[in-house]
Formats: structure tokens, C-alpha cells, sequence
């Protein structure tokens, strides 16, 4: 059978230049999928033709934005889903979505391989390859890359030598992954931990000092789903947008980390997230009103294992399914507005309301109307601390 | 035996005319103990000779600041303590240290009772007399707040009735509890969640809008230990001190937040602690450098259990010490240097060095160097997805 | 409004003298609600009408075996229920559904109050009374034997006052609760931890030391539900019925504890519960075989979890039911044949088959037909302990 | 360099051969190493001596018995290490300390690659390797039954090509591992699951059913400890001998179970255990009695991720270091003794007692003596249950 070789491709030099070197090392042929995530940039059609023109046999691009948004950026949002308390897995959960399409269009076209474009010490080739394992495992999988040592050098002296139609792109220093929930960024000079991050390295966000007039706004959830800004009901993709507009505006959503990659070493990464960071805030602090003291305790755990197995490539796997189960379960009454102000680089909370709300006026007030029964603690206070009493009275007499 | 009660005394209103009201109650006498943990203010000298003038038989005042900041913010520091991920535990870990001064003085003094100004419906009763059980069960406990439903009003009744020397503050509208470490703040107002805080409510900090030029600092710590600030040596105390105040004139480490108090309500909190968050803030990042993945995850689910065992009340329960060894032993390495820009309610880490770095760079760069060996990706790729891997073929198989 | 006060009756001395006593101190009426959970003893009907004998208003008895079965054991075996590792919580689950009926009849009859018979320092004051609480917080609850320091050498002196028609049965050493999912037993003797039980505290199970041939049985389950017994389908009531009956002929599921009440006392305790163990123990073994490794080892974690819930009256709090929804999604393929054989005390799986089984003997095997492909290890190990090797380099160097 | 491979030595045919196979396949010098790690058999002195005739350059034998049991069994029992709460790590503690001495042996000897006998989907395999990798990360590794597929009969081909002086043993059905804490095996015919285990797998125990008299003893511990059996001083290693010797009399120690191994398949196992099952299920009970309900709490999930780190083959990795800091400080008062009986393969605890019990008899007591305060039940059910009847009253009002 002849290889047919479905490979995710991006537009740009290297995934061009795979194309006519994967029909080569395989002897077949290559279907392009390129996905709109709301990466931006250029025309998805303008990719899609350049696929063709490097010698795909068929070039398909998606606009799975919404899709993105809906089923990938929500349970993100649903879950806190941050990894180290502080990634919101910008590039993490962008990849089983491609993983998906690439199996379906490999389905539908003959598809014999998949190929993706990842080097052997990222965390992106295991969320591919895993992924793909997950969901067909029939497909063999190619990463030029990390299997043949593929690099942009040696792209480049292949397209000339093969006298590829594509323009030459001016080296960047920078390795960037991005879509509407975020934006990725490497670069050989942060390899050093004690440098800076420099201001051409920022594209969704301002300068968090330019002193910008704060902005103020009121985001309404509905079951743990962002429903409406300043009142104007929005799909999820319509709210990350306009919060990766206004957010970015105020140099919110940057991120500087040295981060425990899956392959056991640890990198040093900038994001930018304005979005995703505003959203993530405002479910929190709404959950903070409407979720139970233990639910929430606990639940803090489950979001943490969740972030630790999107972040791991486990996507598909059964434990991110039943942590899944968990987390709808707590998010029917996370319903109601928050209201933050973004300004100079914060976010910062400053109101809620929700006929879901958990905290009860009476019960809390110090003033007239307090309901809450005094009398009940002195016996809550001596059982509650009854065990601890009892081993520190065992501890000091056993000495 | 005649009662001698031991007072947890502040030097306002409230505990000034407990006084003379416990030694009528119980027919005894009172000894007052005021603790100087860097709240400011009045000078302890006069606090200590109003107690005497309220009729305390004995009143002891403590300069507990170096204490507190070794023995109480810094193992906080170590468990980046958190409550519900952002309260750094301003009043939970100050009230053992009360205790443990109120249990000395009347072990000292002949003490039979102790007492506490707290009311029936918040956290620091709990942690005040778990803390008295725990430490010396003989001791009988008194909460006129709570027991005998003892309110301002009453206060000042009593004081002009038995014509007490002391000037009659106005009534602030404000609950404030302060230390070193932070700031508390609750009001009536605040008590609807839609209100926003007001410019009077802070005191620690300045306005984060006002637009002073950024503060870049480099913190040092030795096992877990902040030693030097731009590299003049520091204690625990000053450290934090001089945090409070570069990171206070930035609008740094403000809180506005829906909290879950052990008493089985939510209340709304206003808190600032500008040098507990940078001191946090900065000990993460160093840790994110020094301690290894699977140690770093599951020191996250540790400093968690740790941050709710102290707001619980239970600082001297035998889990909270087991934690404590936990952590300890995680601190060895967290040594090096964290440089910070704090501006305008940020605090943005951007650089980090360290002798004892677990990040190798050349495991991590993508240039010449590289020693990664890439090889070794595939087969790990593989059998970490296998057990997903099987478990998804039987699901599509099993349908 | 007349005081209605719905009653948990036992049919037994105390609960019966409860019935005037309680119509007196309330100077209201009483309505008695039996429950049949397969405890046995006495037909309900005389139950029924012994309360009105004693003067209730009305006197309800609920079959509620089966709804037992399946709403309460059932989730217990699909959590592995086990409080402290050991302890299938008997009382634990009869609590929920004896407030759930109580709750209806208040309801349904017009009951202004709900009253139990337990002391104030057991588990069984808060499971009943956090029951009323979280489903009718209206009621208000009555505790004699708690509040009123009600005691059975009370109830009788009371009795013979009132000259009630009941047989003072002869006062039994032992305090019993059981129903179909076994048995638990205190008394006296036992609070001496270092004395051994003697045989006459058990009646579900016979001495394991006596000697009868092994029984081995195939309990089948479909999505974790037990459905057959050797071939033969059952309901779930069924199902732990012959298990008592088989396992309890063999002197399976005998545990002498000592348990940590959430009162925050030790108390030793007997139980039985031969069906309950053996069906735990054989789902456990098939979800070895069906669960997928991250999901099980996740799974226990839940498990304890929710058995600490449960253990701890909080059946109807919003944490269990998130739980619940965990462990529900991980039912799904837990489908399949366990074979056990019972014997002297002992449970032993010696055997398990199913359609929806992880394991895969071409990957397991080491005989011909081996389909793991070893070349995937080396790297696999290399990557796996790559994070510790950096440390442990780094432990060595930093010294 | 001449290579010298310091190779993990059993005496069995594999290893024999493997003596001159290595040689001739990395040119050097091949120097034997064996542990007696009290799996009986052969006397060392006669497996030394094969090494040597087979060509080793060195043949050492170390007497790890006392060292096995002191800081691997001991460990394992404080944290009462079951893996999937049910096996006692029986291979897994051993291979790091074969790990230790072979580095050790490799560092005094020029070692320059170190050789152990597994194949590539087993687990010891990765305990063996990164224990190496993380202890001495210098040396190579070799591992000829994975890396070049080496198997029985190419060993046997091999003996006989270069005239080996070694018998050929029958080939044995029984894939076998064993050591003083227990025995595991691996046969075929257990492949299907359903297939029960023959009586001739067993080695350690006898058959349960034998019908032999009942054996009660009494184990003590100091700081988790065993101490002494039946009042009689013992050292660790005696403990585990002896409680093998009377355990395996009575069939106690059996397990038939399906494991997740850490390269992601499901595998068949068989285990002895007698000792290790006794001194866990009696170190468990004396912590029930000895240990606080939180901490007993929290420390099963420290015992269980224990387990997951040690068969994961992470024993040298810095998390189980900061775990077994935790569990070394909960031990500090589990002394005391612990009765228990023995029979038909059934381990029952019937007494325990202790000097550093938390149990207090007064507290527990339903008899004359009470001293537990019920008047403070009712505030502590109250507030226990606040947040949850709070949230159920808001999920009525929201539907």
C-alpha cells in the first residue's frame, strides 16, 4: 500500500518544506490539515494553497475556533486548569484538538501516517503521539524532527535543492506557539534563567507601564461558562477574544516561568494569556462564592490533577474523563457576574453577585439581623480540636 | 482558689474594659499580656501601663516581632501558605504564637483561666482555644465576646459605670486585625458582595494606580530562608519589613476575597500584605528552579493541606507537624538569588539564579550544546501512553 | 401549633418509652416510622403496633430493603467503601435513608419536629442530624437520649410510672445496630482494648475455626453492580443476602477495630459484614482488571475519600455527590466474572474473565505470541528517571 | 578503557552464562555480584565460586540480610507499603539495594558498566536503571535479555558453544524472585486469568486449609518498630524470619492478584509474604491506636503514593525521601503491643495495648467513669454541617 502521510501543517518554512521530504522518505504522498485556532496571522487560505503548492495531494484547513473555544477552552476554564498553579496550558490543550482532525481527515483520506513536526525533548510530541495512540492506533506516526533529525538548516538546503516555491522566511530567534487562548514563546537568549525577558518578545499584551486608564468590567457565568461582558451575551470564543483585546490593553496575562516539562527537565517559557487569565480569575472568585467549603477544598485538587494531566498529554486518557465527571458536577450553580478592573498588568476583583450565592448576609453581618447562633461554637470549638488535645496530652506525658 | 485570669489584652476599648468585667465575672483577678508582632501603632509601654490602670494586677508585654517572623511567617513562607490559593494567613498564625504567650504567663503567674475578645462566629476563636487545649487543657477558657454576648455597646456602659479611666474612641466602622505579616480588614459595608473597598480601608499599602516608577529587587535565600535584600543581609523580620514597604508604595499585595471560614459560613475579607505575597511569590519561583517535578507536584498538595490545617486552627496538631517535617525536608536546596520588578500591584519574577539549580542547560537549549538525547523520546512516548493507549481500544471495542 | 414530633423507632424498650416521654416534654404528638433494612428479629407488624401501644398517633413501617440495597450498598461497593481501610460502614449508610423517610412522614403528616435516640457521643447524632438539616432545615430535632440525658434506667423507671404496656426485656450487655450490610457491636468488656471478643458477640457469622469444606462462588457484575451469582441473576439485595448466608458460614468479614469517631474519640468496635466484604472484595478485583492504572490509583484516593464522607454524616453534602460522579464514570467497564472462595475467615479471588478486561495476554505474555515491543523500554526508563537524576546530580555537587 | 561490567549475580543459569557473554560482547572483564538477601537456596560460598568458573574476573558476595531488613522491610512497614493495597513491594525494595552494593562494588573495583537480567517490559528493569542513573550516573548500563534479546536458549546455546562448566538445570515453569520479605512468581499457565493457582507454586506457605491449630502472638513495637515477639527481643530480620516461619505454617501471606506495572500492562502475579503481611496488618493496628485521626487520615495517602514512588522504581528519587520524612515522623509513638491470631490463612488482630495510647477509656466509655462532655454535641453537629445544609438549601431554592 502506498504511505499516505497526514501532516499538521502550520504555513510555515519547516512544515512546508516536510511536505515534499515526508513523500520522499516514505515513497507516498501527503495530505495537509491546518487548523484556524485563532492563531491570527495569515489568511488560512493563503496556507492552505501553499500546501498545494509544495506538492500536497490534498490540503484541508478547519476553522475550529469555536470548536477550540467551546470544548478545549471551557473545561480549561471550568477546571482553573492551571499548570504549577500558573500555566493555562496555552499549547497543552491546542493539541488533541489537532490530534482529532488529524485522525478524522486521515479516516476520510487513506491516510497511512500521521506526522507532526515536534523535536524529541518537548512536551508536544508526547501530546501528539499519545494522542494519536489514543484514538487510532492503526495510524503509523512520522516526527521528521526528532526521528530523522530534521532541522531548519537542513530544510532549507532541501527546499533549494529541490527548488520548492517558498519565500525564505528571515531566521527568527524565537520558537512561538500560539492560538486565541494564548501565546507560547522560546528563545535561545532566556536559556539563560537571570535574563529579562525583552519587549519584542510580546505580541497580545501591552507594556503594563504605559499607564493606561484601568479598565472595569462585569463577566457573567452561567453554570461555570462565561455568558455575557458588560452585559452583552458572548460565546466562549467571543469573551476570550475581547478579553485577550482589553486585557492585553492593560498588559495583563504575562507569564515568565521555569517550568517542569514531562520529558524531566525543566525550560524556561514566556506566555502571554490575557484571556485566559481574566476568565480564570473571575471563575474563580465566582466559585468562591458558589461552591461549598469542602467542594471547593477538594476541588482544588482535582483542577491541580487535571492541569498535571492536560499539561502530560493524557488528554484522552480515562483519569482526565472521570476528573472531568467530577468538575461538571460542581459547576451547575457557578452562576452569576463578577466584576474586575484590569489595569497596569492586574486583575483585580472587586465585586460579585449570584442567586446562587452561598454566602449568607444574615449569617455573616456583625450588625443588626445577624442570625447565626454564637451558643453553637463552644461545643463545635471543643470536638473539633478533641483529637489534637488528646495526642498533645499523650505526647507531653510520654516524654 | 481565687481566679486569675489571663487576658489576651490589645490595649482598645474592648479588652481595656474586659478587664475590671472578667475580674467582676469570675470574682478574681486579671493579668494582661499584649504581644508586639510589628502591628504598630501606639507604643507598648502605655498599652502595658493601661491594662494597670484598668485594674490588671500584672501586665506583660512581649516583643514577640523576631519570634513571630522565625518561628511563624517563615514556615509559612516555606509551605508558600495560601488559604483557597491567595490569603496569606495574616491572623492564623499569629493567634498560636498568642497563645503560647497567654499559656506561659499563666503558667508563670498562677494563672487559672484564659480569655480571648473573639466572637462566637469567626476563626480566631477556634485558633485561640484549640491552641489553649492543646498546650495546657487545665487552663478554663473565657470568650465574653461569646460567652457572655459582651458587645461595644456593653463595653462602654460598664466603663462609664464604674467610671473607668480611659477615653472613649470613636466607633470605627472598621474590624482591623494587623501584624507584620498583614492586615485584615472586614466593615459593614463590604458585607455586600457587590460593594467595592474604599481608598480609607487600606493602610499598608498606596494606591497601585498612582504611577511611581517601577521597584526592581533581588531577594536571596538560603534553605528556604530570605537572607538578603539586593544583597545586604536581612532577618526574617526586616525582610519582610522592608517588603512591606517597597512592595506597599507599589499597591502590592492587596486582597479582596469571599473566604470559607471554619465555622461553616462565607465572609467578605479585605486583606494587604505586601511583603508575605512578594516573599511568597519569590520563594515559588526559587523552588521552581531547585526542587525536582514529582516533589514540586506533590509539595503543592502538601502546602495546601498545610495552608488549611493553620486557618483550621490546628498550628499545634500532630498532622500540621508531620507536614511541617514533610517540607523541611524539601527546603535543603531552595538557595539562590529571585529578581523582581514590583509596579503597580504586580510583582513580575524575572530572573533566577542558583547554585543548587536542577535546570541544565544544556539538557534545555535548542542550540549548540544540546546533550539532550533525543532518542530516548520515542520509546518513552510510547509505553507513557500504553495503559491510555489499551484502555481506549477496549472502549471503542466494548461499545 | 401542637408540637408533631416524627420518631426513629426500633420497636425496642427506649424508643418505645420515648414515644410518651417525648409527648409529654413536647406536649404534642408522636409519630413512629419503622424502617425494614433486613436487620431481622421481630416482624415489622408488631413493631408497628407496639408504637401505637405506647401512644403514637400513628405508626409507620417502610420495607425499604431493597431501595437500601441499591441506593445506599450499592454505591458503597462501587467506592469500595471503607472507612480507615476496613469498616464497610454499616450504620453509616442506614443514617441517610432513615432521615430521607423521616423527612417524607414529617412532611407527609404534618411533623414539626424529628427525633432520634442516639447519645451525644457517637457518629449517629450527626449523620441523622446533618440529614435533617441538609434536606428539611424546618424541622426542628429532638435528641432525649443526648439533651435530656434520657438513659434506658430512666426509660424504665418512666415506664412503670406511666404504666406503659411493654415488656421490660432483660437488660442485654450489648449495644447493637444492624441491618443487611451487617452488624455492629460495643460493649462493656471490649473497652478493655487488650480483651479479646468472645463468641457470643456475633450472630451474622459462625466461628471460621469450625472447620466447613471451602465455598468458591463466581459473583459476576455488570458496570459494577453485582447481577449474578454462580450464573444465577440477582438483585443486589439478593446478591448480599446468600453472601451473608455463604460468607457468613464460613466466618468471613469479622473486624475487631479501633475506630476514630468523628467526635474526636478512639472507641472499639466489633462488626460483621460477610456479604459486604466479599462484595467489596470482588469488585475490587475486577476493577483491577478493568480499570485503566492512572484512573485506579486516582480511584483509591477517591474512594478513601468519600468513605470519610460518609463515615462522617455527610451523605447529603454537595462533596459526595461530586465524588459519586467520579466514581460513576469509572463504572462503566467493570463488567465481568470474579471467582472466590470463601473459607476459615478467609477471601480469596483465584480467578476473574471479562469482555471489558485491560489486560492483554500478547503484552503480557512471555511465551510465544509476545507483542510488547522491549526497544521502547530503554528509553522509556532513561526519561522516566531523568527529573531524580538531575537531583540526586545535584544533591551530590551542592554538598 | 578495558571495560569492566559489574554484574547483578544470582548463581542461576541466565546470569552464568551471561558471565562470558558479556565479556565477549564488550571485550573487557566481567566482576560478579550477590546478595544474600535471606532467599535460601544455595549456600553463597558455591554461587561465589560459579562466578568465578564462569570467567569472572572478581566474585563478591555481600551478607545484605540484616541491611535488607533494617532500611528496606523497616521502612516498608512504617508505611505500611502495599501497592495497589495489596502487595508488600516485595521485589521492589530489593533492587535498590542491590543497586547500591553494585555501584559500590563497580566504584572499588574500576567498574565501568553495570549488568542486571531483566527484560524490557518488567518493572525491575526501571528500578534497576534509574537507580543507577541516579545514584551513579557514569556508569553504562547494560541489559542483555532487553538489549540483545538474550534468552534461555541462546544462554544455553552459548554454555555449550564455549564449553561452559555449568549444569543445565530443568527447565523450570516458574518465573521466580524471592527474599526474606517474600516470594514472587511468574508462570504461563497463570497467563489466562481465570486459571486458579496449583499447589505447587507455593514455597513459603503452607495450604490454608491444612487445618492446624490456631497460633496467637504478640508482636511489639517501638517507634514503629518490631521489638519483640511473645515478649522475646528480636532484631527486624528475626522478626520477618520468624513471622515467615509461623505465618507460612498457617497459609497466611498468600496473594493472587492482577498488577499495573509501571511500562503500562496489566500482569498476572503471585505473592508469599507471610512475615511482611503480619508485621504491616500489626503495624496498622497499633496505629490505629496510636496515631490522631488527621493524621492517621492523611498519612494513608503518604503511605500509598510511598508505595506508588517505590514501585515505580523511584526509591532513590526526591520525593520518597520527603514522603518517608513525613512517615518517620508520625512513628515516634507507635509502641506498644499488638495480639494477634493466626489461622487458615487469616491474620486477626485481637488486643492491643500501649503506654502511648490515644485511646482514653474514660472518654469512650458508656459505663460509670464517663467523662465525655455531650452538651458540647450539639453546637459541634451543628456547625460540622453548616456549610452543606447552606448549599442544599440554595440547591432548592435554585431549581
Amino acid at each position: 500500500m502506498t504511505a499516505r502521510v497526514v501532516l499538521a501543517y502550520s504555513g510555515g518554512l519547516d512544515t512546508s518544506v516536510a511536505i515534499p521530504y515526508l513523500a520522499k522518505m516514505t515513497g507516498g504522498e501527503v495530505v495537509a490539515v491546518s487548523l484556524d485556532l485563532g492563531q491570527g496571522g495569515e489568511d488560512m487560505e493563503s496556507v492552505r494553497q501553499r500546501a498545494l503548492d509544495c506538492g500536497a495531494v490534498e490540503s484541508i484547513v478547519i476553522d475550529a475556533r469555536d470548536e477550540f473555544a467551546e470544548e478545549y477552552c471551557l473545561p480549561t476554564i471550568k477546571a482553573n486548569g492551571m499548570y504549577m498553579k500558573q500555566y493555562p496550558l496555552v499549547s497543552a490543550i491546542s493539541r488533541p484538538l489537532i490530534v482529532k482532525h488529524l485522525v478524522q481527515a486521515a479516516e476520510e483520506h487513506g491516510g497511512t501516517h500521521v506526522s507532526h513536526g515536534c523535536t524529541g525533548k518537548g512536551n508536544d510530541q508526547v501530546r501528539f503521539e499519545v494522542g494519536f495512540r489514543n484514538t487510532n492506533p492503526d495510524l503509523e506516526i512520522i516526527a521528521p524532527a526528532r526521528d530523522y533529525a530534521w532541522t531548519r538548516d537542513k530544510a532549507i538546503a532541501f527546499a533549494e535543492e529541490i527548488d520548492l516555491p517558498i519565500e525564505q522566511s528571515k531566521s527568527s530567534p524565537f520558537s512561538i506557539d500560539q492560538n486565541v487562548w494564548g501565546r507560547a514563546v522560546e528563545t535561545g537568549f532566556l536559556e539563560d534563567l537571570w535574563n529579562p525577558p525583552t519587549k519584542d518578545l510580546y505580541a497580545y499584551t501591552e507594556d503594563p507601564s504605559l499607564g493606561n486608564a484601568p479598565d472595569e468590567l462585569i463577566i457573567s457565568f452561567e453554570g461555570g461558562k462565561p455568558v455575557a461582558i458588560d452585559g452583552r451575551p458572548v460565546t466562549v470564543l467571543e469573551a476570550i477574544e475581547e478579553l485577550n483585546r482589553r486585557g492585553g490593553a492593560q498588559g495583563v496575562g504575562r507569564l515568565d516561568m521555569v517550568e517542569d516539562r514531562l520529558v524531566g527537565i525543566k525550560s524556561r517559557e514566556i506566555y502571554e494569556a490575557p484571556g485566559a487569565m481574566v476568565l480564570i480569575k473571575a471563575h474563580e472568585a465566582l466559585e468562591d462564592v458558589t461552591v461549598e467549603r469542602e467542594l471547593a477544598r477538594y476541588k482544588r485538587l482535582i483542577d491541580a490533577r487535571w492541569s498535571e494531566e492536560v499539561y502530560d498529554g493524557l488528554w484522552f486518557g480515562p483519569l482526565k474523563r472521570s476528573l472531568d465527571a467530577f468538575i461538571d458536577s460542581t459547576q451547575e450553580h457557578v452562576t452569576g457576574d463578577i466584576r474586575l478592573v484590569l489595569h497596569a498588568g492586574t486583575i483585580t476583583v472587586n465585586g460579585r453577585r449570584s442567586n446562587h450565592s452561598l454566602y449568607d448576609f444574615n449569617l455573616a453581618t456583625y450588625d443588626t439581623g445577624d442570625t447565626f447562633d454564637q451558643t453553637s461554637a463552644k461545643g463545635f470549638v471543643e470536638l473539633h480540636g478533641l483529637s489534637s488535645k488528646i495526642a498533645n496530652r499523650r505526647d507531653r506525658e510520654a516524654k
